[in-house]
């Protein structure tokens, strides 16, 4: 069984600000959707679009801003920005679990190799020559560091994780199951019909604080390296081809693929599925449509899409079918344009 | 090697009904299609439009439906569905390995976790404290299961397959490599600049008899759970993400994507890298094709597309090229309406 | 630390050919672009347009062609084609790390399997019963190899890959981390509202010198084989599904889904997430663009392509509503084309 953790109102004001309102001794246990709350629950209201479901709440507490602060009589934290009080007050209703320091008995651990003591290392796990764990990280079962990789603290890798020799990962990474950091980029020559490869010597460097989801992909650089920046949030299934640099704080979600030594900006959002051609240059703070294909270098900041629209099938039919006749179309209307003038001509 | 089975064809007709039409003691060991087959094989003909197939096939017996009942004097069973009267001999003919009950010595069995007695345990699996492996389970070699996760009888999970903890999997669940259930949804606030994570705290939970592909991975909840009911087919590299809800016999093709807290019917069929956006509502019935994103719920059975058709890529352009002006190419046809008004006032 | 290799630009040339120009005797270590080169890396320039970045290198030699030969007094070797010559001397100069001969005391082989005497076996493998490991091969940590499958000589495997049981891989075969070769294809029939799965019951069949990359999925065949034949190089998270046949030297990028039954000729280049439905056939030197979608066999050779392009969002927006109003803008057309036809006959 996992612990029950209890902090009264007070408490969650004290700890992270906000204007409390109502019974500051109310206890809660855990967080939950203004739905599906109970009495030991606090919820939140981040959205005044949704302020009809505070009236049916059962949650003991709730969490809102300025706009939405008398839209109940539950004891209640106003604060500012009601999303991310959320997130800390979730942070700390549900710890992470104490990992146990040290290395289990079945972990294989190379000659040379650096593992600080508050580090643990599950079963199953191999660490390569020459790497380093930094202090506090927590290595799953079944997770693979390749030789001469350094990672900083406070790590946390999931299980099945595989990071290829020689990368540098900086402090607070989470690593999903499955993430490959450092396979070789698809790097090749043609010669006699035949592909040569071109050896990937590059690395994966990545920044403080980031997180990869489950089977992400991050390939090390061809020559140069392969750079993801300190708070970068990675989603799922993503592919980062060699010598890509990602943006600080940039936020990427599932399955998009971005194409080699493509640099995106800081404080990008590109939406899931989308993808990014190679050797571009994309600005900060450019937004990016899901299932989008990226083929310019984007030079101004703001939001781009380029989707087919759906439709039923037999619709969708019908526009394909005129889609390949644009160019056709296209010209009836000229053609139709020199008509009218000639008409013009004649009647005026 | 494996072991060869036989049945005779009047064998498979008192197991799996239909008529069986000459000679009913021919013996079969595999099954094939019609045109690799060889005289201990039997094949099958789902659709007539194959059928002059069988007049060369080399196969000992077939499958086939009324309509093609006569269209060979080969020894056959007729029957309403051939395609799943094959997928049945098939499996008669194709047992699964029996796996050997027991927990292999180089596993690790976290405290309190129940294993079933009958249940495989493979090599290097580890298995977390609190979890429950029911009976007639097969996890094969380099698995995880997490803390307090259960897992229903008779799973069979292909080697290297990842379960987080406190997730909940009915009966009969295949789950191929590389398959991750159960890692953190996509969930964070921006706060003064950066990113905060937002605890992923609900679960995934899965139904009976779901097959999941190589290397899909399906979030577990934000706050609420991800459901996948009973039935659902998931092809490989397919992404779910949190608090998605899949409806029970469902298929859906590899590569696709669906975002956060969409919930899909039941017996939906979705194709490859096919897209759904967050929040949406699919009625039952609901069939996607590949390439397709869904942008808006839809609320009404049928079939659904919005694929930009491809062409030569000199005429791609020429189309691409035309679509960025498409505007522009309506406003013309408005302009000539106009002109045309204007033109019929003169010639009345 | 990793050794040090030099070579003379003498040697180099003795060993790759190539026409010398200035100082044999310069001795390089390493590889890099012009950009980032020291004195003792060896640069190159493969597309004469970058011809200004030699001024400014700081390479201590360079390979180029002959229309560059006098671009640059810097010591050089002047080749027919830079970019292959360029991954020969890379491999030259960073050479695979030795792996050591022998099987880690963690690794599990199964009965009668046969591991050449030169293989390396990394810790926590499993090798299933009856499986062939050839000579020179590198199976690293965390690998599984399936019941009686054959890997031919040299192949490495970097951590955590799995092949199932019964597949037939040539010699060289790359397989990076997440890979996973012959899942259960997706096939399935419907009866009385359920799905019964058909099981698949072919190979995995790969022919020499190819590269997967990282959590690519290739699924065994439904009866006949899935074949890959050689020199085929597949980027990372691509899928291929059952009984495809992937042509000799065929290239694919990242994120690609092939499916079922279709078949793919020899030197095609496929672009990152393009997708083929299943059952085609694409002729041989076919090239698709990336986000693709091939919904119909190709039979001439040549570039094809079907991007919808992107924009800034609100000319999406406004683009993508006159893209669902394209049939009714075509009937506007061909209106005015009659209403025309009417006027000239008044005014003639």
């Amino acid at each position: 069984m996992k612990q029950k953790i209890s902090y009264c109102l007070a408490d969650i004001a004290a700890r992270f600000g906000g204007r409390l309102l109502g019974d500051a001794d109310v206890v809660v246990q855990q967080i939950a959707t203004l739905d599906s709350a109970g009495k030991h629950h606090i919820s939140f209201l981040s959205n005044s679009k949704y302020r009809s479901q505070l009236a049916a709440t059962g949650a003991g507490a709730v969490i809102l801003g300025e706009a939405d602060a008398d839209a109940t009589t539950l004891p209640r934290i106003v604060c500012d920005n009601p999303y991310a009080y959320f997130a800390k007050v979730s942070a700390l209703l549900n710890p992470l679990p104490q990992a146990v320091p040290g290395i289990h008995p079945s972990a294989v651990i190379g000659e040379g190799a650096q593992v600080d003591p508050s580090a643990h290392i599950g079963a199953h796990v191999a660490i390569g020559s020459g790497a380093m764990i930094g202090a506090g990280c927590v290595i799953m079962e079944g997770c693979s560091v390749g030789d001469r990789t350094v990672i900083g603290s406070n790590a946390r890798f999931y299980p099945r994780v595989v990071v290829y020799h020689d990368c540098v990962i900086g402090n607070n990474l989470i690593a999903h199951s499955g993430v490959v950091i450092g396979a070789d980029g698809f790097g090749m020559a043609m010669e006699d019909g035949r592909w040569l490869k071109i050896p990937q010597i590059g690395r994966v460097v990545i920044g403080d604080d980031v997180e990869i989801g489950a089977n992400t992909t991050i390939d090390r650089g061809a020559l140069d390296d392969t750079v993801i920046e300190e708070g970068v949030k990675l989603d799922n299934q993503i592919q980062i081809a060699h010598n890509v640099r990602i943006g600080a704080h940039t936020a990427i979600a599932g399955c998009a693929g971005i194409a080699g030594s493509t640099s995106i900006g800081r404080y990008c959002r590109i939406g899931g599925s989308a993808g990014i051609l190679g050797h571009l240059q994309i600005v900060d703070h450019v937004e990016i449509a899901s299932f989008t294909l990226i083929g310019k270098s984007i030079r101004e900041a703001g939001s781009y899409a380029g989707i087919f629209p759906f439709a039923r099938s037999e619709e969708w039919r019908k526009t394909a079918a005129h889609l390949r006749h644009l160019d056709e179309l296209a010209h009836k209307v000229k053609a139709l344009k020199h008509e009218i003038e000639a008409l013009k001509g004649k009647t005026e």
